[in-house]
């Protein structure tokens, strides 16, 4: 399991709807921004590993809801990765009210904070082709890579 | 257990990604968009009830993700209610390739086509100042309904 | 020009923002699903076009916003091609409060409606490498068509 | 007229539709986003602004488009006013490929880099029931701290 990797951001305009707080879907969207800056603070990017072929779209994923965020809150997305196999790949996220990457982006415990969101996601990994493919077969250095990062 | 509600939708341009199918947050939208036509079929709006000061926000959501719709799609939404009490409400969907409203729009089974996603989410019942409300208190005439409606 | 075409859709919750109506983005999304549809009534489809490697993207876009669309509203994009030539083809919109294809959905004039939204947008004719090109030479049969269509 | 303010932001996934690139109206979002922080840099925020009862949405808003920007692009909104009265503000937009702020968030001169986008939105001075007011009337003190600003 790998530390928590902490990204804030400010929310914007658009993503608050009538009840003038964030629309649920776009916790959705903060987690994969969560994982696309997890991947890249590895020395990764998301756009290197589709520009090889490969993508791991979300399988599954899950969401609970205690308070809502509002416009211009600084939020902080909380990511971290609890599984990873040749087939899949799995992260947690938390949603915390405020900016707490002040005091580092990479954590062993979660700072105090009001809770907002908390969730998972499962991707797979496919070619470009949508084809299932395992991990150490198809790209066998970022298989090492990861597999070195989250042991 | 209310019977399926099917709400088709046609794929938009911007509901896609780069990886030329439905951005996976948009469906978390369609399963919203599915909940309120329900709400509509009974007779009722989500508009007048949260006129009337009542609200009922996402507690948790979960989805399922097989196969991926693509732009310009005609898709279906189904949407069902599984629980309802005086405080919660559970909505399960199921997203088919396809527009399979014209043999009916409510139904006791699914129509045969390709699942798309499946999903479920959970909500509940508040007043404008985000207070947790009892329906059956706050709201009898609506309760009464749905409860007529669901049993 | 070609006539009005009328497109009628219903507002979605998280098109509204915490001002309680429509998000002012959200409008040139909708001018989009106009010009769809009204390619779509040709008996062409966006979709088609791409697949042959064409693509129209916006060069210029301009609106006007006269009064807020809310959740839940039905709303009318109406869409009529005002220019079109070789490399180039302009739309303009106008999104008026209510239902308005019930009556028709060509019309040489607009309903008598209240007005939210006026707009254009420029589009130039590109191949898949995204280089511009001419219509008539790249795609003769869609050229001609479309000529046919709006004169 | 003001000096360029620049806010470098990093294109999301979701930002991107089918053609790989941003969609259009996205850019929309953006140039608010511009004007929203080009408020905050000068003492203010949109969201104290709004709490005063006083609201600015657009009334018109153009935009050219030169190139697009593509996923996990870091780009730059550069905003400006360019019209400050009782009644209306005004500002004018330009997107710049890649991360201007390094060299200072204000200046008299735009960098030099590739412009993918520049644009222009107009805004009226409204109270919370949606009538015009003037500025000077209603909040004369903000009235002064933006002119005081801007000339």
């Amino acid at each position: 399991m790998s530390k928590w990797f902490m990204h804030p951001i400010r929310v914007r305009y658009q993503e608050t709807d009538k009840m003038a707080v964030v629309y649920h879907a776009n916790y959705i969207n903060w987690f994969e921004i969560g994982r696309t800056e997890w991947i890249r603070q590895t020395g990764l990017s998301f756009r290197d590993i589709e520009e090889k072929g490969l993508m791991f779209p979300v399988v599954h994923l899950e969401a609970s809801y205690l308070k809502p965020a509002k416009y211009d809150d600084w939020i902080t997305i909380c990511v971290r990765v609890t599984e990873f196999t040749k087939v899949r790949l799995r992260f947690e996220y938390k949603v915390l009210l405020g900016d707490h990457a002040l005091e580092g982006t990479l954590r062993e415990e979660l700072p105090e904070a009001t809770l907002l969101t908390s969730g998972s996601s499962l991707h797979g990994w496919i070619n470009a082709d949508w084809k299932v493919v395992a991990l150490d077969k198809k790209a066998p250095e970022l298989y090492a890579l990861l597999k070195g990062l989250l042991e």
